[in-house]
């Protein structure tokens, strides 16, 4: 048992960022209820549910609530599209009368789908604080652009570099020694497709952290939750030095949806942070919206998270209603 | 950025007992959804039921099928109690009437609520592999009495030393102490509440690994569901070494469950297990129980898990299809 005793005292002498007991004055929440939601019901939220999710988030100490996308009215026709993925100026300020001096405001603008030119105001023009740029590997050079656009007009910047558990190792540390040397504040750590387990977040987020190190960048991390890991990642990454974690109220997100909010802020000792709050959301505006949509965890996107595959099978599988999981899942292994 | 230099060098040399992608030969997976999920149903599965479960778990290559609790009829009335709580011989014979070579059998008997010298036969007139002592602190001489008893009747023994999360240190270190003089071949890390994070399992997995080391005993691990951390748990504990996971098929076990079997599986890179016969099961036999009964994560059990509460009164609020949680959680908090 050589192992076990090299564990132990290895374990023992980890000078962790934190540990359950304590906290750390650099963590932000960022609730993504509204932007990630959005994929579950186009984005069709009354503007009394996003008021009261602001001043929850405001009540339990969150740090941004995200809104929507940027998205671009050219490529997305909003007559098919609730307004909160185009999530406009106008829109924000009709609902935020009175902006919270605790709680920021950020929007997602995906790389290739956003007129940033023209969409994203001049900071001094807007409420929003934190622009994040949502990216796949191969459009990097757009979203660098776009972080230079964000962060010259006078945004906070992040950069969310999606599905990485299709990019190989090479490929990955060229992307980050890029993103390294661009004006971005944070950078996301990204499990697209609920596929990773705690031994890569381990890995990778040591990577991220060893990267944002020499560049005095931070690190952030956006789970799902297709094999019930989105909570027990987030507090696994956070524990290693991540800073930013994204939550929504209930895990509502596409598929298996995300980390639960109620989840993170019951492990945060940070005494900024109340549960609550989040509760009473809860039981007064999720429970109703959970008549009408679905979302969390099932065996569906347990089986795409396992596969490492995108969700879009199993969340149509899903939307048409159908268990014969035994088809899916060899349709989807005999697909390889 | 000392500390993080730290960890990511202690991670790259942390010598592990396996990764996601590596398997062990000393692993063994029991199903306990019988004997945990007759918690929810009050016993009450059919023959058909128990007996495709245990051509599921024989086709999946579960090593252990737990059929349910030997409870005391003198204590508990069969009137009131379906048969696995009882779990007589004749009742397995009845169903089990040709035995797997590969998939043993175990049964759960509680300390002071079993009448062990009556109703653990000797091993050659039973079916029944391993026997489970569960036990609170306080019962072990009790369970002590029982693992001698059922050792030299001739089974293979387990001990679940439950509620730790209770316990303090210095007596759980004094229970193993004694616990690692006894003939028990196995001692189970129980998360009873589903309060305990990551840190804690590998704090606790550490100790009782240190302990079975010197003694020639293995660990096994049983988790709840209480805070989405029972599957994450389990591989985290497996991890660093522990050789006996429960799992339950769909996570079916009372209040917010156990760990789920298809997750357990679908992590397990061993060539001997496969999730699919799982999968067929849950869609032709645990769906139509989920009409009648629920039971996994929801927030009441969260609410227990954080605060380190047992979940009767989460038990007792979701039968009652309460959804008010403001109330039952300021019920608890200020319960203290």
């Amino acid at each position: 048992m050589k192992g076990l005793k090299l564990i132990m005292s290895i374990l023992e002498k980890i000078e962790k960022r934190g540990t359950w007991l304590t906290y750390r004055p650099d963590i932000k929440v960022l609730d993504c209820t509204i932007r990630d939601g959005g994929l579950v019901n186009n984005f069709d939220f009354t503007n009394e549910f996003i008021l009261t999710l602001y001043k929850t988030c405001e009540k339990a100490g969150v740090d941004y609530m995200e809104f929507g996308y940027k998205a671009d009215k050219k490529i997305f026709s909003p007559s098919t599209n609730g307004k909160w993925k185009f999530t406009t100026e106008e829109d924000i300020r009709n609902i935020i009368t009175e902006p919270s001096f605790t709680l920021k405001i950020s929007v997602m603008a995906d790389a290739e789908r956003t007129d940033y030119h023209q969409d994203i105001l001049p900071k001094e023009n807007s409420v929003v604080d934190l622009v994040r740029i949502a990216t796949y590997i191969h459009q990097i050079p757009t979203a660098i652009e776009m972080i230079k656009d964000a962060h010259s007009k006078g945004y906070e910047t992040s950069l969310n570099l999606m599905s990485i558990s299709l990019v190989s190792e090479f490929e990955l540390d060229e992307a980050l020694d890029v993103l390294a040397k661009t004006e971005v504040d944070t950078i996301y750590l990204v499990d697209s497709f609920g596929a990773l387990y705690s031994e890569q977040i381990r890995a990778l987020a040591g990577k991220y952290l060893k990267v944002a190190e020499g560049c005095g960048k931070t690190i952030g991390f956006h789970a799902h939750n297709n094999q019930q890991l989105a909570y027990a990642n987030t507090i696994e990454a956070l524990v290693l030095g991540v800073s930013y974690l994204d939550a929504t109220v209930s895990g509502l997100g596409r598929g298996a949806g995300n980390c639960p909010m109620e989840l993170l802020l019951g492990f945060l000792k940070n005494p900024k942070y109340h549960t609550r709050p989040i509760l009473k959301f809860i039981m007064e505006h999720v429970l109703p919206m959970k008549q009408e949509y679905s979302w969390g965890f099932d065996i569906p996107y347990m089986i795409t998270g396992q596969l490492n595959l995108h969700p879009k099978a199993a969340i149509d599988f899903m939307k048409e209603k159908r268990t014969d999981y035994i088809e899916f899942y060899d349709s989807l292994v005999n697909g390889f």
